[in-house]
């Protein structure tokens, strides 16, 4: 079984679970706090940041996207019509601009904020950045996540599924995404109805569950997080 | 002949131009000011970021990491020893982890801030965000260029290119980006003489050329950043 370093609160990890899970691979998962830039953690990964997988022989693979390639490489490209990458280059490189959409600027604009202030600050000693939450960052985040999910909604009401007509890594990246902002309760899905059919969708598959059972110290997911009627 | 949207200081737009460079491949380039938000572009990348190949049948390929997979795909493949790539799993992983550490983390932490302060600000309209230079913005990047200065001396000095024995994305990735510093002063080479060498040896390749003339208006480049014996 291959080993997952992760946090059940960031992005990128939570679309790599979602990966293996759709594949029917599980991880051994470790929790890491992405704060505390452990002296064994930097040795896999001297950027510090999540995931990381470490692959056959203990090789880390470091990044979502990185590892998102690597699965596609070594299992992907064998499971034919359930593959989560498209087989064509054009259809691929559409894919990877989502990916790059959730997991870069979803995450910069919007995720990584609420996620600091809200969920990591008060665990965090102040000489590692934590105290009370800047509600400046949040503000400003919640202002973001609107063209995030209007963008969504639109993809959703477009498209059979974000990146075309078939289930891929760009719906897990979004999924792994929009996920997070649910369990923080920051989603108007009355507005958004389109992506909320669309999550909905994600939502109720296998490999989803685990995630809907994650939990963070202190903060219980709003009412409707592990609903699949919501 | 393929067109590329960028600004020559874009680090991720200088790796693309970089890597058609060296499968000898001309594009026609097309100054996008990215701060501009010019509706024609948004419409080819709603993300509004550098660089936009336009590929065959003017279909918008969106960002540095999308573009290099869609190249090595239709190209690289069959460059054999002059691929970019590596030819193993294992290999491209290091070659995308080190491409997302210079054009991410590099990005993020040094070069976006002193291109914005020092390159473009003076070019905004005040509507856009321009205005006088940041001084503790500038002060904090310049702080963070010194780890990844050492980290690529260290990449230098332990392999014969930065991501192993073959040059790579990688290396193309690394240059575009210390390429922009170096044309705006911030490095310090006398304290990083494997990656000086390192640097030497890209910069000496045709490919290269066309980013040694590039010129911005209203700043000279550091006196040495177009010689190849610095």
């Amino acid at each position: 079984m291959l080993t997952l370093f992760h946090h059940p609160m960031n992005a990128a990890s939570r679309f790599v679970r979602l990966a293996f899970g759709e594949y029917g691979e599980e991880l051994e998962l470790i929790e890491e706090k992405p704060w505390a830039r452990r002296k064994e953690f930097l040795a896999l990964n001297p950027a510090g940041t999540l995931p990381v997988l470490l692959a056959e022989g203990d090789v880390p693979i470091v990044g979502a996207n990185v590892i998102a390639e690597y699965v596609d490489e070594t299992r992907g490209v064998l499971k034919r019509d359930k593959r989560l990458f498209a087989e064509d280059s054009i259809g691929r490189a559409e894919i990877r601009r989502l990916c790059d959409w959730y997991l870069v600027k979803t995450e910069s604009e919007v995720t990584r904020h609420l996620v600091r202030e809200r969920v990591f600050k008060p665990h965090m000693p102040s000489s590692q950045g934590g105290g009370s939450p800047d509600s400046a960052a949040i503000r400003a985040a919640r202002a973001n996540i609107k063209q995030h999910l209007k963008y969504t909604n639109w993809l959703a009401g477009t498209r059979d599924w974000l990146a075309g007509t078939r289930m891929s890594y760009a719906d897990l990246a979004a999924a792994g995404t929009l996920s997070i902002l649910d369990y923080l309760g920051e989603i108007d899905w009355a507005e958004n109805g389109a992506a909320r059919d669309w999550y909905s969708r994600i939502k109720s598959r296998p490999a989803f569950r685990p995630l809907l059972n994650d939990r963070v110290r202190g903060l219980s997911p709003a009412a409707h997080y592990a609903n699949l009627d919501f």
